[in-house]
């Protein structure tokens, strides 16, 4: 049922898409209206957003999810290849690489990892990723993987050291895109050596004593 | 000097900064306008913002200087306590108990730490707290020792763990700062904690093997 107008229906859901992912990376999620969305995507109608997605949180969700599709799918194959790996690097290369290769796979400019990093600053947005994370099963099977291997980890700091490698993920592919976009210094000359770079320390991070409690 | 209207207008002041801190924490410095900060400090002058600090710009390195002040004291006596100190570990205390402890003195709620997690994710305010943290003596300091005990990481991952440094201390406070606020569940119970476990995870991440760059 591929008609004109459902093709153009299409096309407008994802210049809108696109639109408001720029403007969310570059204001931040409360500075931008539904309204500004559709007039910075030249649509005639100021109520687009509201008749193609609904409220915000829908765009916005619907934007983590464009992305998130083949991000899971780099995962599967990465953790189909390293099954049952023993050595804590193979795991966390499955949680950095398939952000940072889809991030590469954008080209420049790209929005979303800045858009990703406004959504997790956000006070009420953030629940809207977090949980399409939660509901992913290679991130699960990831996370699994990871604590098989680290059994001694208390499990309060297994839950620190999980959000410490969401952060550094987030925050450092954001910094690398926004240095990128500006033409300012990045530590790395690649994302293939940013990814490198994250798995190494995160590694480190990982395997680190945790010392007693005072 | 002190008559009754330096008084009220530092007292003005104070009010605008206390304000414009909670309103940038909550909703993105980019989403406040002076009017708003004005409005809600109860200010009859919609440009008191203006009148009393400048632009927004100067607005925000008020707020970041009202509690440097207190953080460069900690860190500068931290150093005195460590001179010369073989042990990473105490190096990484000096990067983070200073902002951790200033936090904890603030109770709750606080604002700081999500206000500059706002400001280090905002494309050209940031520039603003990197110019004062660089400007800081006893932050010299503190990296330089670092560097001294590391003196074979190269210079990329150098700058690379320091950005990741930077990024876990502002985020993971800003998240527990946001979780207390929330009433929702934290990983450590006190800030004390939290300090050790950013501490642990630091030095296992410095001191994390550098793969070959591929």
């Amino acid at each position: 049922m591929s008609s004109g107008k459902s093709d153009r229906s299409s096309e407008t859901r994802e210049l809108l898409l696109v639109t408001a992912e720029r403007l969310f990376a570059e204001h931040g999620v409360e500075a931008v209206s539904n309204r500004q969305v559709s007039e910075a995507a030249g649509q005639s109608n100021n109520f687009a957003v509201g008749y193609h997605f609904g409220t915000k949180e829908d765009l916005v969700l619907a934007i983590v999810r464009r992305h998130y599709e083949s991000i899971e799918r780099r995962r599967i194959e990465m953790l189909a290849e390293i099954k049952g790996s023993p050595d804590l690097r193979d795991w966390m290369s499955c949680l950095v690489r398939p952000n940072v290769e889809h991030l590469a796979s954008l080209g420049s400019p790209s929005w979303y990892a800045r858009f990703i990093a406004q959504i997790m600053t956000h006070p009420s947005l953030r629940k809207l990723v977090s949980n399409e994370a939660a509901s992913s099963r290679s991130m699960q099977e990831t996370i699994e993987g990871v604590f098989r291997l680290l059994p001694r980890v208390p499990e309060d700091v297994r839950l620190e050291r999980g959000d410490m490698s969401r952060l550094l993920i987030v925050h450092m592919c954001a910094e690398r895109e926004r240095a990128l976009h500006a033409g300012t210094a990045t530590p790395r000359s690649t994302w293939e050596s940013t990814a490198a770079g994250l798995v190494d320390a995160l590694v480190g991070l990982w395997l680190a004593p945790v010392t007693a409690r005072r």
